[in-house]
């Protein structure tokens, strides 16, 4: 490879990288607004939030493709080979993060007439942990780094935590109260929305230990400390 | 290239094609077990279908690495890259209809001691579709069938519907009959895994028109009668 192509071969990795973290930033505020909107009753954030999947889903097009590319022009070596695989299957996880802030938005929108069950505490402090899971994931991809990926992982337990706390609260409700049936299911589901989220981050934070350990922490049941 | 290595490159690549079926076939059988485990108030084989997800686990990871292997020895010409780019990507959403199957079985463990609210149609109906539209979504895979792959779309509003019609027939069983508000709920579940399940479908036959046509429908509001 001559010294031209070869620097061109590297900008177009960093361009790989830098629009991997370019859709993680676009979803990171979907998932933000959809829950300000949630909180603020906040119809028309709650509307532009939905719009704005359109970027995210045309950015995964064009991640896609520009893998795609560097693998038919390129012919990457092996550790080359392991991030740009993995960026095609970041691209899936972020889109899916990106439907579910839609969806957030799309409840919190149905929410706006009705009075509120009570005050949101926990679900902001779920989309707030699941933001940094999903950052941490990013990051630990664009720099290699095992040890953030690990972190990412560690922290998926809280938000099952607090789903599984708010689904207990807001079953309680629903026994006690069967007017508010219809309200809990929602906010019940936006819950289990932030706990997916939480789970594609983790996705990804997996499959970065792959990529830089070659081997696989999917399906462990028990997440090592280190590996 | 040879043409012996030619023609070792063809197996391969029919083996990936393989692969891709057998692991479709597995968490095609979860599905089927876990909703009949449900259906049979049958603990052993939920938990059966429970334990199966680790066979599941060990192809997802053991494809990627076939595609790995095929992406840095062979390096695929320009079709031969979709297909292993598209089994990359597949392997991923294959692995979470087994997870959503396994979720399935556990909801049925957790409903085996409760008395049934009403007789299951509805949600062995969807599971009917759901393994349709998955079957359908891999054959069109192997055999580069776009119509095929148009029909799997254009089936997943009928599981929508059903879905929705199941939400709100349990939200009149709960608001009507607050006893029945947690076993009520756990159906619900039931009813958003086996959509899920067909969501994932849906895009797996999405990226199949991608491979083939080189153009994505993925993001399209109107799905195309024909592309």
């Amino acid at each position: 490879m001559t010294a031209h192509i070869d620097r061109q071969y590297e900008e177009e990795l960093s361009d790989l990288r830098r629009r991997i973290l370019e859709m993680g930033g676009l979803v990171e505020r979907q998932i933000a607004d959809a829950v300000k909107a949630l909180v603020g009753k906040d119809a028309a954030l709650a509307e532009a939030t939905i719009r704005k999947d359109h970027a995210v889903n045309r950015l995964d097009v064009e991640i896609d493709e520009l893998c795609i590319r560097l693998l038919a022009l390129r012919q990457p070596a092996a550790s080359d080979l392991r991030v740009i695989t993995t960026a095609l299957k970041i691209t899936t996880d972020l889109e899916r993060i990106g439907d579910r802030a839609a969806s957030i938005a799309e409840r919190a929108l149905e929410l706006l007439g009705e009075p509120q069950l009570k005050p949101y505490v926990d679900i902001p402090r779920m989309a707030e942990i699941a933001s940094e899971m999903l950052r941490g994931s990013l990051d630990a991809f664009v720099r290699n780094d095992v040890e953030l990926a690990l972190e990412v992982c560690r922290k998926d337990d809280a938000v099952d935590k607090l789903n599984d706390q708010i689904f207990r609260e807001l079953l309680s409700f629903m026994i006690e109260q069967p007017a508010t049936i219809t309200r809990a299911m929602r906010v019940l589901f936006v819950s289990k929305y932030l706990e997916r989220i939480a789970d594609h981050a983790t996705n990804i934070a997996e499959m970065v230990i792959f990529m830089v350990k070659g081997k696989s922490i999917r399906h462990i049941d028990e997440l090592p400390t280190s590996v």
